[in-house]
């Protein structure tokens, strides 16, 4: 029943390739605009305009479009003249037309606007004040509010009254300003006696938010309180809209992807970005904080450059102490970084995790250190400098742990991401303290070692 | 209303201080059980227990049990006597008791499944079956399901009557065999009138899936279908839990945690482990791949000891390479291994992607190479030398990036999920090639840079 993307993927190919549109159409009839959505995601530019072309039905496109991605959809509509356009946002929620809208280049935007007529481009240009990844941008209008002096029964009959409302489990409660002063499940509704009023039956302590708040907050206040749909207020306490669970795991998605690509030193922009040098401009700052960091790391080469010179060998392990050290701050960074990002830990807690942490790194110090030194007896047979390598190793495993956990926390003191240090600057200055570290000691061991 | 978590440890932490009981028993009365949670997980063990001797609703106790995690589950029982554990979980649903029970060890399970009673302790045992991250270890028992013949007058009455059954937002509808054949929204039920039967109504193509389905299949077909709740049937297509949507979110976390923390070489079992030796264990196997990696490339440079020996300054730029290959390789194998694992990758998209991929590369190669050749002035002043180093940064950087796309979708091929092989061996493959390709270079044109 539920269709594989592979399956679909494949069959639809057949069909376009044999310019079968009667089957295609009749297989896209049948589908949930979610798989036409991802079908038109994988198909090829012009597999996807095939495609596109076969869809009559406005609604289905509507439903199709609202679960695109952005970029798709900015291809689908460059293939749309402005009459088709309006008349396809006309069957859309408000909020999915106020996000299409929002990235369009200014001129379009206006002319679609004027053309959707005065009443409805007021209601999205209301929503388009709001910041995009807050409360207010990610609300929908789709919701179903009463005044307190409602009847069980009279709400019963609206409610069997708003078909064009799409997801009713709760009704939220208003007074004459509009204000939200309370909540009432369907279920409680249901077992009430007609006659009497919304305010006597509602929950008045209700969880709610600003919708200024950014949209992270709200995923976590619904992720802790496991509620289906919480209510978004103005600063005048005015109801103006609600976002549902299934927006808020969008939200958890998309942000925990931005902390993941962050951390690799890119953005998720770049999935989104057609022109190769604008991705490479993304990623380019990170680069060049490497660029400058190693270019430390050549200057203690060069300042060591004479004890390296009188034993080639040293060279050697160079690349050994910088893994390693690499490989356990990144450990004890990631640890930190999405402990925080998902509030496991919170800055409170640097202490305890430093501690660990550090405990952590001379435990593997050790083992590492020693397997080291006898590993680079493969390599080359001076007992003395095998030693300093695994000495070193030992000191600067346990120098990349703590840095893996200090910079994070202190970024978060001085209100950066954490996600956005992390990677690259933390990376370079472990490298540079393992060759330091690792050059000072051969340095200092040299008399017993050559 | 929604108090902040360090506000509220500071007031704790206070009030213990002061023993002042009567106050911090008010505070906790009011507080949501998700927030006394949260209190538990941050404060130190002695200020956990005396926190939780001032619990005295068993059905608040409860409540928090269950939104708390193992590792701090497991401290508090720790704590109880067989007694009055018993007595708690009594108090809480059986996904909930499964869930604790099966991270007991063997006897004490046994023992205080035997203290339940018979009837009790079959319904957790059957729930045990399952295995942990499967929709049947997720689902919960918590549903209303009623036969198709019965009228919306009745299932209105039975829902009144369902007073233990804590979320209703659908009514599922199954025939004399228990079989799964029908799904009635609330609202669906309020707007028919009272004789007609639930099977005139029921939608009947009902999302659902198979009890042994993986927890994360479960998590994307919620996430793509936007339901609130997912029906779980067995083998047989009888109904046997759902999953609702906020279980789906600590799936969708639980799952993203485990990649980002198998990508630096670690797991999420780390934050519940204790033992720092246990910890080191997890991490080691990551280290050795390094260390193994690190000593071919310690052969590269043995290999090559002539040429450094004759220019000591080839090896002031070792670290630029390794660390600019690794920043690239790790910026596009993060966009796959993300990218397949939020299925907005597929593997069909591979030949796509690594086009791509392999333009960022060069385009990043020609800036990054071309800026290495100019800072590696600063170091010394061999223009040849500068030249050689730029070339084989723009050489490395092309060739790990590419590494990073092809690596996972090899790994994906294979059957291996890509998040775990993705980082240590990856990072380790372009240091070697890395440094292969400089030190090549390097000896290549020695006649023009010596």
């Amino acid at each position: 029943m539920i269709p594989k993307l592979n399956v679909l993927l494949d069959a639809t190919r057949k069909f376009i390739r044999k310019d079968a549109h009667t089957n295609l159409g009749k297989m896209l009839a049948k589908l949930h605009p979610a798989d036409i959505a991802e079908l038109l995601k994988h198909l090829s530019p012009s597999e996807r305009i095939y495609l596109f072309d076969l869809l009559t039905d406005k609604e289905q496109i509507a439903k199709v479009f609202s679960e695109l991605d952005a970029m798709t959809r900015s291809e689908m509509l460059e293939h749309m003249s402005s009459a088709s356009i309006s008349e396809l946002l006309k069957e859309m929620a408000h909020e999915d037309v106020a996000d299409i809208i929002g990235d369009m280049p200014q001129d379009v935007a206006q002319s679609i606007l004027e053309s959707l007529g005065p009443r409805y481009s007021q209601e999205v240009e209301k929503l388009l004040k709001y910041e995009k990844d807050t409360a207010g941008g990610i609300m929908t209008k789709d919701f179903f509010a009463l005044p307190e002096s409602t009847t069980v029964q009279k709400a019963l009959d609206l409610l069997r009254a708003a078909e064009h409302v799409e997801m009713i489990f709760y009704i939220y409660v208003i007074d004459d300003q509009q204000r939200l002063v309370g909540i009432v499940s369907l279920r409680k509704l249901i077992i009430t006696p007609p006659d009497s009023t919304l305010k006597r039956i509602m929950v008045t302590e209700v969880i709610h938010v600003k919708a200024y708040e950014d949209q992270e907050d709200v995923a976590r206040l619904v992720e802790k309180y496991n509620i289906l749909s919480v209510p978004v207020v103005d600063r005048m306490n005015k109801l103006v809209g609600i976002i549902t669970v299934d927006d808020i795991i969008d939200v958890i998605r998309a942000e925990t992807t931005e902390d993941i690509y962050m951390m690799a030193g890119t953005s998720s922009e770049e999935l989104f970005e057609r022109s190769v040098w604008k991705i490479a401009s993304i990623r380019l700052p990170w680069l060049m904080v490497s660029l400058i960091g190693e270019t430390f790391s050549g200057f203690i080469l060069k300042y060591y450059h004479g004890t390296m010179q009188s034993m080639i060998a040293v060279t050697f392990f160079i690349p050994m102490i910088m893994a390693l050290g690499g490989n356990v701050g990144n450990q004890s960074q990631t640890i930190v970084v999405r402990g925080l990002g998902i509030g496991k830990i919170i800055e409170d807690d640097m202490w305890k995790i430093l501690f660990k942490q550090l405990r952590i790194g001379l435990a593997m110090g050790i083992i590492a250190g020693s397997s080291v030194a006898i590993i680079s007896l493969l390599i080359q047979t001076n007992y003395a400098l095998c030693f300093v390598v695994g000495l070193s190793l030992f000191i600067s495993i346990t120098v990349s742990g703590t840095m893996g956990v200090l910079a994070p926390f202190l970024l978060k003191k001085f209100h950066i991401d954490p996600a956005i240090g992390a990677g690259p600057f933390i990376t370079n200055f472990n490298d540079i303290t393992g060759i330091f570290i690792y050059l000072g000691l051969v340095t200092f061991f040299l008399s017993y070692i050559a």
